[in-house]
């Protein structure tokens, strides 16, 4: 049933609001197509299926969108799930990243017993924009030197081109604007 | 596989973490739990398969750790994923709900047309603690007129007792302390 589904469709489920977080910003509101069943078990199903046969142990997601989809392509992948979360927010010792924002600066933190060297990595978040939350995810990720890191998003804004500041990593999204 | 391991071997993974967030407080750390493939799974199944007959139309989940197991029992049942998230994280119009912590109080939002009256929701959360955050999630669902809401969590904090405060509804906890 839910091969029937075109990414067309699934695009057009998605709300566009404008000056959201702040003027000038067209927000991407994924809210609307994750709430229509065939729609969230469309885009869990395309974006896991691109993994299949790569072995994943570990679907590592950033806070907090990232933990609707990541959490599910986990499950359906038998993989484990890795939450990387804003500072003081996980309870154990922590490794943390430092990223520039447009006024400035934020930082992540996961686990430092997240992630083991065999490990073969999905990082997930729901949107890929300039691509800062993800560079630093990425540095947090290859300090534990795991297999390989695979990387997915739901959406990517290409005009901000934040995949060409990756050119290291195997980057997937569903849809794209 | 999954089946074969118990809720025991679950609970053991569970890290206890004293005095965090706060002095005084045994911290159930879920992530050393989440982290390993067999048991993310197993968790994510069991708690999938009560609810399986009960046509569940969306999941409804609590910001942020509810939304890891939230999307993927979501998946799991065919159903929708709505996002009950802290005030201002959602872009478009809300209805919001308000509840008393130890110390002030915290509010809780829910986009205005997450629901439909026909739903049959199925509201997870990681923990059940003293209630006071699913309770708020209660009243607002309840504002939409769903046709049946049932409540599940991983973990439920027994000698709390905020199970009694919903004695209303249907309420399943996988992992009891």
């Amino acid at each position: 049933m839910t091969r029937e589904l075109s990414l067309d469709d699934i695009k057009s489920r998605i709300r566009n609001i404008p000056d959201f977080p702040e003027p000038g910003i067209q927000f991407k509101d994924i809210t609307t197509a994750l709430k229509q069943p065939e729609i969230f078990s469309a885009v869990v199903d395309l974006l896991a299926a691109s993994y299949t046969d790569k072995h994943i142990s570990r679907v590592v997601c950033v806070e907090s969108r990232g933990f609707i989809l990541g959490g599910a392509i986990a499950a359906k992948l038998g993989a484990g799930f890795v939450p990387i979360r804003k500072p003081g927010k996980l309870p154990a010792e922590t490794i943390s990243a430092t990223y520039k924002m447009e006024y400035g600066t934020n930082s992540i933190e996961i686990h430092k017993d997240a992630i083991k060297k065999d490990d073969i990595l999905l990082l997930h978040d729901d949107l890929l924009a300039t691509g800062g939350t993800v560079r630093a995810a990425v540095e947090l990720l290859k300090s534990f030197n795991p297999r390989k890191i695979y990387i997915c998003f739901f959406c990517e804004l290409d005009f901000l081109k934040g995949r060409e500041t990756l050119p290291d990593f195997h980057i997937r999204s569903l849809i794209h604007f």
